[in-house]
């Protein structure tokens, strides 16, 4: 095909970009990447910013697309469950899902990354070029300025069409909101808390210092600590605090002493496997979480945004990365379509995917909020306990919100979303209304009999009806 | 007080910035305006550009405030209802609320505007400087950078505190966003639709050309045209159409010919109206329609954004002013509370304020899909056959949710938000479900004796308690 020897120069070789490019230059494109970092193969990235990263199902379909599913299970540490720490250092793991087969994975960045760009590199077709800043975009004429990070010598490239996977940052996207060129609608909303990684080294032998097959919670209502296993023993530990309100806070959390006084306090036990808090507490910045959604993503058949550059979320889901991955199927499936027509293509996939990262950046920020008022609420737990035990029995017919993001990668996320609201909305104003209890649930294999099953078929069932019936009740009012 | 001999500087002239200087005057400040356009008493406005306005009961609440409710009274032309016109050129009324005495009215931007500065300017501490342009503002240091429009010079005021009432364009909030030294939450949405003002001019003796105490719609499920009446016998129309989807959209009418057809085909009883429709189309701008919203609003006790500064609405609501001027009256309570303690002030009033400006441009976009996509929709016009009945029969215990929002003013937009759409909800389903019907509903008050109570009564209970379960299940929820 003769538009097969188009030229792409992409922005950006972070996780969505490298994919990128290995897909077009696996569809025999001509494709040229410009990253503003150091070959990330070669130097060791910067520490304190989101070293490893949950990976689950929609973008291990990415990986299934590429045909390299099996060198990244290999980078996989499966985490079957969130392990909760109380206050008092006791611990209780809750699965991610009844289905034994349904896990999220902790996976390191730099090695993801870096297998991504090997494989691009294997086609003659691919150039990764490193160091070279894109500082704007003239999307009229499709060409890039791009500057080099030693000489500072800038220089101008032209290309038959450029996509952008240059992050929440993206100079595309600045490009598109300064030029005012045309109609283009944007949000960047911050959150109130902000982010700093930490970490707990291995064991003098290597091994891990806690439960390695797990994610690892402390919630304390308005502020939490996350730990997820690396692959060489340690775990990549993260905060999440207040910028401002709150007894502790970024802000005030000013010298060691009142740092070890916080953990101490809230996070004793994880304290005991820090001993090295208080060098990674200052060394590493604070960064803010915020989410960027913004319309429209393409320019003609010239220009277009993907992955963070078009819809930047907080991380509360674990589906940023996935996201971004999942962007490259999709917009892979609309290739397949009308490869040739780049403008039908920009547009199409404009058309179909942004309703999507709308409901996960959505969804994200709902999860930030139910980790920090909703996950100490009996109710609240009691809709986990239901779930679970209708996921086990009816491994078939039941899906929960989360597995429905998480593990249902052939459903859109704003489906997802829709549904898994409504369920939500079913279980709970079902439990308030005394309609259905926990008292019969069983956590384990035990209750597996006959009896046990009808009292679940009929909780299912009743789940079922008022979860279309809430549906059907906000189409008739209008609402999505 | 010490402090009234504060310095305030208000940055734009325009309806809010005015009233604000009026009320900060009536309190003993030192007031300085500094307006980038001519003084509007001494120029014509640019034509083609919102000239009349719907002025309702929360702009009333302010005009109280400031003691000025009778002269605005003077400029009102009331509009008790919608008169809508079919293709045909059949016109029904539809009253906007079941109570007599709830209309909204007709209001001259410019005669309004000139009203208010008059009144600012007869204290002798308010002085407005016309034609000085802001080009940024230093938060930090509270001063004001400004152009002057004939000397082109420009010069730094410098003053206690700086308030921003320079409407969607702000040049605080563009200083807030570009500097980056804090966490600038801040989005643009665009509607796919842009408007143009047109004009239906008064009969040869002044006297009106189509009936005079309405507002006009010509509603074409996905575009329309308004009217609104002003006092010189003549209406303002706007055509709110696709800039680009369609048979006929912003971007094809280029020609006299296709405008007249378009009129022709789509809105032949205006287009009688309008000998002059052509004229109006081509030198009449074609403007968007965009929402804002931003957060925060203050830094520190220094700078506030207020008015459409803050949250630019779509106008579909009839809203945009009244909200601007209720910020005035809610900033005034505020002041009662906290006066001289600016940061409190300022902060306060955001975390007060920004919730209910958030509802109403919310509402607004609703209403531009509802009059686009519901209006033609039998079910909705039962629900709003009903609601008339109900506010005609029981005045005291029903408000729909127009009612709530434009004559409610002792309640904040989002309650009124929060319970109107719930209202709606109950209903729509009610009368899908088939629980209420229409069929004993009468329009006029032929049949206001017991059984008809009785019926209406009957209706009113089970909407109440359905609204309460909606609130209820969503407050369960963990939804708003």
């Amino acid at each position: 095909m003769s538009n097969k020897q188009q030229n792409i120069l992409i922005i950006g070789a972070g996780l969505c970009g490298s994919l990128l490019a290995l897909r077009l230059g696996q569809r025999g494109y001509n494709v040229n990447v410009y990253e503003m970092r150091p070959d990330l193969r070669r130097t060791d990235i910067s520490a304190g910013r989101s070293i490893n990263l949950a990976f689950s199902d929609r973008g291990n379909k990415a990986m299934k697309l590429v045909g390299i599913e099996d060198q990244v299970k290999d980078l996989c540490i499966p985490m079957n469950g969130r392990m909760l720490h109380d206050k008092e250092g006791n611990t209780f793991l809750s699965n991610y899902s009844g289905r034994d087969y349904e896990y999220i994975n902790s996976i390191s960045r730099q090695e993801l990354n870096s297998l991504l760009l090997d494989e691009a590199e294997k086609h003659e077709n691919v150039k990764i070029h490193f160091n070279k800043k894109c500082k704007s975009v003239n999307f009229e004429k499709t060409t890039a300025l791009f500057q080099d990070y030693q000489t500072k010598a800038e220089f101008i490239e032209d290309s038959d069409c450029i996509i952008a996977t240059d992050g929440a940052g993206s100079a595309l996207r600045k490009s598109y909101f300064l030029e005012k060129k045309f109609l283009f609608s944007f949000s960047q909303q911050w959150l109130s808390h902000g982010y700093k990684e930490l970490s707990i080294l291995p064991n003098a032998d290597g091994s891990y210092k806690t439960y390695k097959n797990a994610l690892h919670i402390w919630p304390r209502g308005d502020f939490m600590v996350i730990a997820l296993p690396n692959l060489d023993g340690s775990f990549t530990v993260t905060l999440f605090l207040s910028y401002d309100e709150g007894e502790y806070n970024f802000n005030n959390l000013t010298t060691p002493e009142i740092v070890t006084e916080f953990f101490k306090k809230e996070f004793p036990d994880a304290l005991e496997l820090m001993p090295n808090l208080i060098k990674d507490f200052f060394e590493n910045p604070t960064a803010p979480l915020g989410t960027v959604k913004c319309s429209p993503w393409h320019y003609k058949g010239n220009t277009l945004l993907m992955g963070d550059s078009a819809h930047a979320i907080v991380p509360f889901y674990g589906q940023g990365m996935n996201a971004s991955f999942e962007d490259v199927v999709e917009f892979d499936a609309i290739l397949d379509k009308h490869e040739g027509h780049w403008e039908t293509v920009f547009s199409e996939y404009d058309k179909v995917r942004k309703k999507d990262t709308d409901a996960i950046a959505d969804l994200a920020i709902d999860n930030f909020h139910e980790m920090k008022d909703h996950v100490g609420q009996a109710i609240f737990q009691e809709k986990r306990k239901i779930e679970m035990a209708l996921e086990k029995a009816f491994p078939e017919d039941y899906s929960s919100k989360y597995s429905l993001v998480t593990f249902n990668e052939d459903i859109g996320y704003r489906e997802a979303m829709l549904r898994g609201r409504a369920q939500d909305k079913a279980i709970l104003n079902m439990l308030a209304d005394g309609e259905v209890s926990t008292e019969f649930i069983l956590s384990g294999d035990e209750g597996l009999d006959m009896t046990y099953k009808e009292v679940l078929k009929d909780i299912l069932d009743k789940v079922k009806t008022e979860t279309e019936a809430i549906l059907e009740d906000d189409k008739i009012a209008g609402l999505h």
